[in-house]
């Protein structure tokens, strides 16, 4: 049948930053391409955003430009509206709705909107018959959703861990190649564009957190949780950290990790100690990494650029040509009103050596008294490491510990920081085993 | 919808070996989850294979056995064929022409099946409103296939490369563990179970071949052409030459690479230079790997088992659920009508650097002598090593050249093949860059 026959697929895009500029960029570029992977052409129609006139360094005449979204959506000669403005709630959050209330599909990167309502969304969608579809949502260019929900659909899925946000993992492997603390490092991020003039929401952990969510959802066939996550940042992570983890066989990386153990189920965003010679370990600067564990098929990676203009419309535009097909998979991998809503659980009851950094005075009976705490809570140390001695009279001491339940650790760092010869607060890491 | 009213989807399972009884078991284990995937169940109906008596470890007794695999692809109240025999022509190509000209669709993990007849297959399946799924014949239980038509279908894809036999990258990787030469790690290979007693088909590449030329159709949208590709197996790699590529900063890979540059198609199977710090080189034992390279999304790095039972019924599984959706995906990504026959070349056209081992009479002006032959093929060295005296006289140089279009080299290695000096076939190999 010629592509030419059959109708093209009409979308309007809303939000035209680095991400939907990429989108038209695509569209435009590999019109021909796709058309006949597709079947049928995909046409843009509108495009919307805040500012007519701002150059984006593309031509946009032949589209109609809309004024608002709210007139978009309610457009109902579109096949599919396409959300690259991003917030979870307010006018985005509204149009969306309005959008699958129209019967549109619904095609967006938006992980703050999915995570926070996927569920609703995803049932609005449902009693509209259209769907809704967030590839992009989760490590750019990784065909990861599609993976989860398609590729790897025959397995048990027990765990799923990776790298997720580009920024903290530029961060922390230039932490390591030039031996310098994060603020520094951070700066130079913000500087070359890998990190936002407000970096909280990266180096937090919450964007990560978003994407994690969806992963959980994703891999368990259940409702995404963002509220019951635990989320920890890399902020707090120093040069002597990443310095003393790879004399010790380890690197720090930021990882988001959901699994299912003995029925329960666990999701936390954390920097973790991963073994040097891990593929994870391995994934520097900008890129992501998502690991996955199924009953039958083992473990599978898949790496690639996490964000940025090319990917995050890779998978955008992978959303559409499925739609653009026919092809119209659930949001969560099953059926909306199949998704359960379970008790998730933090690290707390993980069973997982530590890494322990502590800044103390240098005097003797130092290392017995903290043994002696660590005992206490059932905290063995399997190697430790001091160094040096500070101006201020104080040394640094680095511990491994032999593995114990991770609320064990965190109970004998309070009561260690409470001795008088431990100066600062203590940091403690979990050691993930890959 | 709940699942039960629902009519199940119905497959009949040809070949019980491991990967037959793979698909039982996952269809067996994660019934529940996979019919709420779907929404609704998949149910085996009828299994068949050489040996009705034959002990499996799995008690088949709940499916109707059926003689021949001629009398299961003419139940039509099958929806589905599952052909796990393997083997390109004879009985099983029938098999399979018989199910398609019957409606049913047929999934398979047979490689060599699908790179001789898989236009002819495909044109077949649509005539009969069915169609025909390989996801388990490239890289065991990594989802490459739905990646390449879906994931990535935004793309101009301008490079696919990777590991694709496990065995030939188990012998690889051991013989540098070890230090020991091939054919003592081939046979601790076969010991284990990682290579067949007759090892051609993986060692001399022609399994990689039959992938790669899966991939090659899958990458550029065109038909697949397995006689074009020129193969090069591992048999020839010494343990010597491990040794030196990691003096140099190399690993050798066997790799299959497809190309589209400059508007030629080119496609070969043979063992390449890698950087030691690139991804590929980090991929060991039977691991498989995939890296792709699209206009948008840059590369994109795919790694997991690339074969035995659960990864190779896994990615079987992941083709029927599909099917059970409703969801028929064209076998090459675009409609078989609009696959090109296109001119594929080998890789004697690419601009490369080389790596070349030589073993030579122990004697002054042989450098010399070497130098000048290349010389005349505009091959020039970039660096070299000359190793030790042997008892007979000989010693052994190990060059890598400057970047030059590699039929130079092979002709200049030609020229030094004939050279007095010159003790027995050099060997000559890419160096891929990443």
């Amino acid at each position: 049948m010629s592509t030419k026959t059959k109708e093209p697929f009409k979308v309007g895009i809303a939000g035209l930053g680095t991400v939907g500029v990429g989108v038209v960029k695509i569209l435009e570029t590999n019109q021909d391409l796709i058309a006949k992977r597709v079947g049928r052409p995909i046409e843009i129609i509108s495009v919307t955003a805040s500012s007519k006139d701002k150059d984006r360094g593309i031509d946009l005449s032949s589209y109609e430009w809309i004024d608002t979204i709210g007139d978009m959506v309610s457009d109902q000669s579109l096949d599919c509206f396409i959300e690259c403005i991003g917030g979870s709630e307010g006018a985005v959050k509204e149009a969306v709705e309005t959008a699958l209330g129209n019967s549109l599909h619904v095609v967006t990167a938006n992980k703050a909107l999915v995570a926070h309502h996927g569920v609703h969304l995803a049932q609005l969608a449902k009693k509209n018959g259209v769907t809704l579809a967030y590839e992009a949502a989760i490590a750019g260019g990784i065909p990861i959703v599609k993976t989860l929900k398609e590729g790897l659909a025959a397995n048990n899925i027990h765990k799923v861990f990776g790298i997720l946000n580009g920024t903290c993992n530029y961060i922390l492997t230039n932490m390591e190649k030039t031996g310098r603390d994060f603020s520094e490092v951070l700066t130079e991020a913000q500087e070359k564009g890998y990190a936002e003039a407000d970096p909280s929401f990266d180096v937090d952990g919450i964007d990560a957190a978003h994407k994690l969510a969806l992963l959980g959802a994703l891999a368990f066939g259940v409702e995404p949780d963002f509220e019951a996550l635990s989320i920890e940042g890399i902020r707090q992570i120093s040069a002597a950290d990443i310095s003393v983890a790879k004399e010790m066989g380890y690197r720090i990386k930021l990882l988001g990790i959901t699994k299912m153990q003995d029925g329960m189920y666990m999701e936390s965003v954390e920097p973790c100690f991963v073994p040097l010679e891990s593929a994870i370990a391995g994934i520097d600067d900008v890129f992501n990494a998502v690991l996955t564990e199924g009953d039958f098929v083992g473990q599978t990676l898949m790496q690639g650029r996490g964000a940025g203009q090319g990917p995050t419309a890779s998978s955008i535009v992978a959303d559409i040509i499925d739609l653009a097909k026919g092809y119209h998979p659930e949001p969560f991998g099953k059926p909306v009103d199949q998704l359960q809503s379970v008790q998730w659980r933090d690290n707390n009851e993980i069973s997982t050596s530590c890494y322990v950094r502590l800044k103390v005075k240098d005097e003797t009976g130092v290392i017995a008294q903290i043994t002696d705490k660590l005992g206490h809570s059932d905290v063995s140390i399997d190697s430790f490491i001091q160094r040096g001695h500070e101006d201020d009279g104080s040394a640094s001491v680095f511990i491994l510990t032999h593995e114990t339940v991770f609320s064990n650790a965190r109970n004998a760092l309070k009561a260690v920081e409470e001795l008088d010869c431990v100066i600062d607060k203590p940091l403690l890491l979990r050691i993930e085993k890959i």
